[in-house]
């Protein structure tokens, strides 16, 4: 039986759309800071690009800084800035910020200086959703953007970043977006492009796929796909739930995602789970990707308040609108009975 | 009749191989950080293509720092290292160096400390090439790779800066190459890829781009391209010679790229040269493409000492594998025909 791929908020499959206008970038050869008209062809889908970014993110009045990813935008948003953060949020943002804010037991995380703070919209692990304050200086948007929502232009955030592969684009492609009248320090410098910000060649490729991808993903949220999603999702967790009550879904109280389960049994590593789910045919993670393939204790769910044995017996199931029913209904049956040995094995 | 393309050190065509690596890396939808089969599976595309353009830059020994172009991978190299360059370099390696070495009428550099020095390999806009001191610091080596052989372990230098498309690869990509046992602090953070130097999750569509232009670039070298493309650039330079001595072919004297030809002609702007060659249906420079489109006097050429008028008259003409002969010699006919024009408007 072919594999089944539950690990989007780690990387996205690509959407077709993006893969089309990655093959039509292809063919625009020249590099856009060059004068002639192959140079004017590309600087032209360039921000034919942009203007399709802001439209999918409701930032018509912000700027957009194309980067390599999130990790970079974090870099230009959070160098030097001084900002607060909880440990619910990406290393990326956790690299530059001060860890002082925290997590209550559902994921929330209460301010009260957002001028001083970074806070993520929704977080890769949990899918909890903050309710972003007016004044925040800085928020991740990386794994809400295409999934809820956004109009940047109303949220009243400095900062956002955005990055192309949680949500169809391809990988190494994201943004930084500023609020009309904020900016930041180019960190690549000589060059001159994307008026000053950031150096360097631009991406043409990956950004063409960027733009695509979250134009299709807009286009999926009109038509009801967080609905949609939102029942696969609520379908699994039912599917899961204990007879016995041991099985616990972090976040589950608050407002998230439509398409992230957390699921945690305490004294069932997740590092097992996650290989053992994968020789069963299913891509599953536990915790972020990141870190090259090392798996630790979730450092989201100890935010919450989760003691660090129980934060280690998580995984994380992730989808998206190519996921069909049939597929997580086998995940859980695979799942249930893995339990099930488990279970046995501990003479449960 | 169809547009010339003679912009190629600005960026070069895809080559039909990149475009197809590419193609299939899209069908790669796992994180290369992930554990599971999805993850592994991309690890290794990552990996394979490490390899590759190892194999293509004789870097075996080297550490290959995947980045988003020879712009951050001079941030890498450069920032806060004090060293010394010249005028000649491109700006994002003359952004973090004091300009205290001086260039030849023939665009040579003398170095008496290569370990304090930054030194490119070939020049953009000249193609003159460097003879590489032992113990050199930092080369940029973009300009060079793909088209004169490049044996980085032997160099001895400490580290190299790559990029993707001025070889037929993707915009957006590149590398920092760095001799075993050299190291630079990550300067993006929060993720631990690239053995911890370089956050963020990998460009993998870019990345076998890259490895596949390098590859098929080298392929090229091996089977006499760089002959071939002498060739032509000699001839080119013969048609466009005067018989009043006018026009200049700056770093003629030197050893220099088979594919670049300066061309300076004394009180014709370059700017307006690259506007009728564009109006003719010929894609040139004046200059480097950065800086959005300004055209400024050459640095370049003012570093090698021509005056500041002289350094604003002079286009570059680049090429590749896939320009035809008879595409330069029309190039050549419109070049001398509008010279003609203006040498009539200014009576000489």
């Amino acid at each position: 039986m072919s594999r089944v791929y539950l690990d989007w908020n780690a990387t996205a499959p690509l959407r077709p759309e993006a893969r089309a206008a990655m093959a039509a970038a292809m063919d625009v050869i020249g590099n856009p800071s060059s004068v002639h008209a192959e140079g004017r062809a590309a600087k032209m889908l360039l921000e034919r690009c942009r203007e399709q970014l802001a439209e999918a993110l409701g930032a018509a009045q912000a700027d957009i800084v194309f980067t390599s990813g999130a990790t970079e935008a974090a870099v230009m948003a959070l160098e030097g800035q001084g900002l607060a953060c909880a440990g619910i949020e990406h290393d990326c943002v956790r690299a530059w910020c001060a860890e002082s804010l925290s997590a209550d037991a559902m994921g929330q995380v209460a301010l009260s200086d957002p001028a001083g703070c970074a806070l993520q919209l929704a977080n890769s692990e949990t899918g909890v959703i903050q309710a972003l304050p007016e004044g925040l200086a800085v928020s991740d948007l990386t794994q809400g953007l295409g999934k809820v929502p956004i109009a940047f232009d109303w949220l009243g955030i400095g900062a956002g970043l955005v990055s192309a592969h949680k949500l169809g684009g391809p990988r190494g492609i994201g943004a930084l977006i500023l609020r009309a009248g904020a900016d930041r320090a180019a960190r690549l410098r000589g060059g001159g492009q994307e008026s000053g910000r950031r150096a360097g060649t631009e991406n043409l490729i990956g950004i063409a796929g960027f733009a695509a991808a979250a134009a299709a993903a807009q286009r999926d949220l009109a038509a009801g796909m967080a609905e949609k999603l939102t029942d696969l999702r609520d379908r699994l967790i039912r599917r899961l739930e204990d007879a016995d009550g041991i099985t616990m879904f972090p976040g589950r109280e608050s407002r998230r995602l439509p398409q992230t389960v957390s699921i945690l049994t305490p004294g069932w590593k997740g590092e097992t789970q996650v290989m053992q789910m994968d020789l069963a045919g299913f891509a599953v993670s536990a915790g972020s990707a990141c870190s090259s393939g090392k798996v630790r204790s979730s450092g989201v769910l100890r935010a919450m308040g989760y003691a660090d044995g129980d934060a280690g017996c998580a995984i994380r199931v992730s989808f998206g609108g190519a996921t069909m029913p049939g597929e997580l209904d086998r995940f859980a049956e695979a799942w249930l009975t893995a339990r099930a040995r488990w279970q046995g094995r501990q003479g449960r």
